[in-house]
C-alpha cells in the first residue's frame, strides 16, 4: 500500500526525520513518501497558519490521489486543510489530531495534550469539540517552543516531561499526546521516564497513530462517508 | 459607528439586498458598507469553498480596520476565515451562524436550522459544536437549493415553510434559524405565516442578528478575547 | 425605541449608575427608564430573594408592555421573574445572565463568573446548565462583598482583579463576566489593568450585554418563543 | 417519622386522593399529613403559576419545620418554591420532579416523561437540565388535559396509554414518568396495560418517588447540602 | 417487606457491622438478612475482582427472588453483578454506587466521591458516565487503605476527612459519597466534622442509600425495566 | 507481529470465518490465531452471557500473554473481560466495540449501530457512554437475529440493508456500525448495495477495526494506560 505524507508547510527540514518516524511504525508492505507545500508558511502555529495551507493542501491530496496513493496524512496536528480535502477525494486522508485522540480514548481514560505554544489552543479544543471526545481530555498544555525551535531535543524533553507530569499529578490525564507532529523521535524516552518517575503513562506520538489508522481504514476498505463530506457542488471558483 | 459587511465571494450579486436587509435592522448611526471578494468562490456550500475564500477574508477584515471599520461581519452562515481573521484584528469580526445560534438559545429552548444544501450541514454540525450550544439544536434541515438559486423567492419561501413546518412538527424546533445570509427579506413572511398555521415559531436572518451582535460588542467596547485569539507568531509565510 | 429597566428590588439606590452605564452602550434612538419595585428584597443574594421579587416584576413587565415598551431588562444577573414574565408578554424581556453568558461564549473559548456572594453560586449554575452553555464555564467566583457594599469601588476593584487573575491563571478563563448586575462602571479598568499585567481579558459588563441584546431583538423584530413559553391557561388565581 | 405533603394550590381538591396515595406507598411508621396555601393558583400549568406560589411554599414550609415535621413534600412535579425553601430550612424539601427523575435514572437507561399540557414542557427540560441527567430522557409529551380536567380517569387513562406508547415505540422510552402529581391512581393500570400490549415499562408515579425518598433521606439522617442551599443574607425584605 | 444483602465475597467479617448499619437506616417493617459467596473475592478492588463474584451473585440474587425476598442490595460500591442480575430476576436489585450517586445529586450541586484505593477509579468513572450523571461529579478521590485495613476506623477517619476537605475546598464539592460500602459507620461523624470545620457537608454512606432505595421501589412497585434488562434468550451456557 | 484472537464462546463454529475475515484485512507479516473458551456460553447476547465468559476470557489472555502475542482482540462487540484483562496484562487488549466505535467516529458526523437482537442494546448504550463519544451515535438498531442464525446471510444481508437505510433516512447515519462480530463477511456487499442506492455510507465490520487497531498499538508501541488500568491488589481469590 502507498501512503502519502504532506507536510504542509514550505520547506523539507522535518522530511528525513518524519520519515524514519514514519518507517518505524509502518507495515512492511507500505510505502511511504512525503512532499510539502509550494506555498504556505514555515509551520502552523495558528489559525491564519492553516488558511495560507489549505489550498496548496488540497491541490497534494488531490495529487496523491491521481498518482495512485491508496490514503494521505496531512502531517499536523492542527488538520489543515483535512476537511476539506475529504470532500474531493474517496481515499482517506487523515490529520494529526483526530487518529491521535481516538487513539487515548481507547487506551485510557483521561488524557492531556502537551502542544507547542498557546497560539494552538483553540484549534486543538475546537477540534475536539468538533470529533465529540472532548469530555475525555484532562488538560491542553504547551511546552512555549516554537515549532521551528523543536530541533533542540534536550529542551524539548525537558520542558515536555515538566508538563506530563504537571497533567498527570494536578489534572488526572492517564495518557499524553503530543500535541505537535514536529516532536518527532521522543515518545518513546518520555513514556520511559515516566515510568521510572512511577507516573506510568503512555505518551502518544500523533506520526504513528496516523499512520496506523491509515493502514486500518485501507485494508479495512473504508474511506471518509461520502454523506458527511459530500461533493461540493459544481460552480465557478475564482482560485 | 461604521461597519463593514464582507461578503466572502466574487461578484457583487447580493450586494444591494444585504445593504437593503442591513438597513432595516442597523441603529440610525450605523454606517454600514459593503465589499466582496477578488479572488474567491461565487458561493459557500463546502468547506472546499472556505478555503478559497479564506485568505481573501483575512485581508479585506485586516483592510477594514486599517480603514477604520469598528466592526466586520464575514457575510456567510459558515463563517469562513473568521476565526483566522480574530487572531489578526482587534476590531470583532462575526460571521453568520454564531450570533444566530445564541440569539435562537436565548430566545427558545431548541430550534433548527434551515439551511441550503446538505452539503453544508458537517460544517453546520462542527460550528455548533465549537459553540457548545449542540444540545439546543433540533434538527439541521435544508431546502436543496444552491445559493445561486435563491434569487426564486416563491420557490425558496415554499421549501422553506416546509421544513420549518416539519422541524416544529417532528423534530420539537422552537425557533428556526435560516441557515445562509442568502435567505435574504424573508424571515417576517416565514414567521407570519408559521404563526397563521397555529405554530407560531420565530425565524431568524442571520445578517439581522450579526448586525445586531456587532453593534453590542462595539458599543460594549468588547471584543474577541485576545486569550482566546492570540497573534500568530511572526515566520515567514510564502502566501 | 422604548426599553424599560425594571430593577427587581425595593429602592432606587442604584438608578442613576443603572441610567448612567446604560446610556454609554446604547444606541442614540433608544430611550431608556428605570423602575424598581414596591414590594420586595433590597436585594438579590439568593433564590428565596427572588421569590419575594418575582411577581413585582411581573406586575412591571405587562405595565411597561402596555405603556408601550419595546422591551424590558430585568435588571438582576439571577434573572428574578424572566421565564414568568416571557409568558406573559409579546415584546421580548432578557435578564442578566444571558446576554453576559452568550456574548462571553462569542468571544472566548473558555470563561468564569465572578460573582457576589457563594450564595448566588446554584442559581448561576443553574441558568449556565439550562441555557445549554455550561461547557463553556471555567469557574464561577465570588468576591464575598454583599451587593449593598458593591459602592465601595476601590474594594470591589480590588477583589475583582484578585478572583480575575485566579480565573485566568488557575481555571483556565479567556474572558470573564461579571456576575451582579450592581457592578456598574468598572468593567473596562478591570480589562485594562488585566491587559497591563499581562492577561488580557474582555470583562463584561452583564448590563451592557442586556442591552445590546435587547437592541439586536427589536431592530430584527424577534422575540422569545410562543412555543417555548407558552401563555398560561386561563384560570383562578389569587394572588 | 412525619412527613408534611404542601399541595402548593388553594383548594383541597386533591388532598384525599393524595393522602390514599401517599398511604399506599409510605412506610408503616410514617404519619402524613396534608396542607394546602391560602394564596396562590388553583394549578400549577406555567412558571407564572408557580411565581403565585412560591412564597407561600416557603412559609408553609418553615411552619412544618418548627412543628416538627422531619421532611417535607412540595406536591407538584414542577416543583414550585423547593429550591428557595432548601435554603431556608435544615429538614428535607423535595418536590415531585427530581426523586422521579433519578428513579427513572435508575430502573431504566431512558425514559419519558408525559406531562398535562405543552405549557409545562419548558420548566420540565429546564428542570432536567438543572439536575444533569437530561441525556437520559427520550421525550417529553403530553396528553393536553388540564389539571383540573384529570378527574376523570377514563379520559385519562386512554391518553396516557397512547402517550406512553408512543414514548416507547417512537422516542425508545424504557420507562415512564408521569409528568403531573395529579396523576393519582393510575400509574399502576398503566404498566399492567403496557405489559399486556407486549411493551412492558414501568410506570413511575411522582408521588410514591417523593414519599419514598423522604424517607431515604430521613433515615439517612441527611438533608439538602448547606452549601449548595446556603442560608440567605440577612437584609430587609418587604413581603 | 424482605431485604436481602447480598455480600460479593467470600468471608463474613463485614456482616454484623452491615446489619447494624442496614438496621440504622431500615423501616421498622423491613427485615434484613445478609449473605457471602462461596466462592470470589476477598474483596472487590478492581474490575477483575468483579469478575470473581458476578456468577456467584446472579445465584445468590436468584436464590433471594426464590426465597421471597422483595429486593436485593449487591453490597459493593462497584456494583458486581447488578446489571446482569436485573436481566434475570424482577425483584428490583440495586448496587452501592447508583443510588448514594443519584442521592448526592438530589441534595447536592456538584459532589466528590472518596474511594479506597486509585484501582477503583476506572469503574467508578464508568458507572458514573452510564448512569449519565458525570457532569455532577466534582472529584473522584482516595484514601489508599485497602478494603482489608478499613477496620482501623481512627486512620480511616483522619484519612477521609483529608479527602472530603480537599475535595469541598480545591474541586468545589458541596457532598461526599464514601465510594466503598465497607466504610461503616462513619459517616455521621464525618459530616459532624466537616460542619465544625465550617465546611459543612453531607456525607453519603451509600450502605443507607441502597437500603432506602430499595423500600421506595419495593414499596412503589417498581423494579428495573425489562426493556432496559431483557431476559437473555435461552441457549447452552456451560457454567 | 503475533495477534491472538479469543472467541469467548464454547465451539468452534466461528472460527474459520473469523480467520478468513482476519487474513483479509491483517498485514502481511501479521500472525493470527483464534482459540476459544473451554467454558462460557454458545454466543453472546445479554450482560449475562458476558458473566459466563470474563474470567475464562481472563485466561486466555494471560496465556497469550505467556505464549508471546503482541496483541489481543477478544473477539465480541460487547467486549466481555476487556476491561478487567487490561488490568492484569501489559499487551494491548481489545474488543469489538470501541475500535469500530472510534473508528466511525473518524470517518463520519455520526453513526449508527446495527446489532443483533434488543437485548445487547443496553450494554452497548453504556459502551458508548464509558468511551465517551456517545453523542456521535445516531441510533442502535437491531435485526431480531440471534448469534446462532447469523449463517443464514441472505437473511442477514436483507435485514441489515433495511435497517441500515432505516438509521440513514430516519436517524441521520452518515456510517454504520455491524454490531456483532458474528455479522462476517457481509460489509462491502452492503456497503455497495447503499452506494447503488443512492445512500452511500461507509459500513464497519468491527474484526477489521479491531485488527487495525491492535496492530497500531503494537507498532505504536502503547498498550493501555497503567494508569487506567491499574494491576489489581494481591489478596485471596477463590476463584
Amino acid at each position: 500500500m502507498k501512503i502519502r505524507i504532506i507536510v504542509p508547510i514550505v520547506g523539507d527540514r522535518f522530511n528525513r526525520e518524519i520519515l524514519k518516524e514514519a518507517s518505524l511504525c509502518k507495515s512492511p508492505d507500505t510505502e511511504i513518501d512525503v512532499v510539502n507545500l509550494e506555498k504556505g508558511p514555515e509551520s502552523i502555529e495558528s489559525i491564519y497558519d492553516e488558511y495560507g495551507s489549505e489550498l496548496e493542501v488540497i491541490r497534494r491530496v488531490k495529487e496523491a490521489e491521481k498518482e495512485g496513493a491508496h490514503g494521505v496524512f496531512v502531517d499536523c496536528f492542527n488538520e489543515p486543510g483535512v476537511e476539506g480535502a475529504r470532500e474531493l477525494v474517496r481515499i482517506p486522508v487523515v490529520g494529526g489530531f483526530k487518529p491521535a485522540a481516538l487513539t487515548a480514548s481507547l487506551i485510557s481514560g483521561r488524557w492531556s495534550v502537551v502542544t507547542t505554544l498557546q497560539s494552538t489552543l483553540t484549534r486543538i479544543r475546537n477540534l475536539s469539540r468538533e470529533l465529540g471526545i472532548d469530555k475525555n481530555i484532562a488538560s491542553i498544555r504547551w511546552v512555549d517552543i516554537p515549532v521551528l525551535g523543536l530541533h533542540d531535543k534536550g529542551q524539548l524533553q525537558e520542558r515536555l516531561l515538566l508538563q506530563i507530569e504537571r497533567a498527570v499529578k494536578e489534572d488526572g490525564a492517564e495518557a499524553c499526546v503530543l500535541g505537535c507532529t514536529g516532536m518527532l523521535g521522543i515518545a518513546k524516552a518520555l513514556s520511559k521516564e515516566m515510568e521510572a518517575r512511577k507516573r506510568p503513562v503512555p505518551v502518544i506520538d500523533p506520526t504513528a497513530t496516523a499512520i496506523g489508522y491509515l493502514e486500518l481504514l485501507i485494508r479495512s476498505k473504508i474511506s471518509q462517508s461520502p454523506l458527511t463530506y459530500l461533493t461540493p457542488p459544481e460552480k465557478e471558483r475564482l482560485y
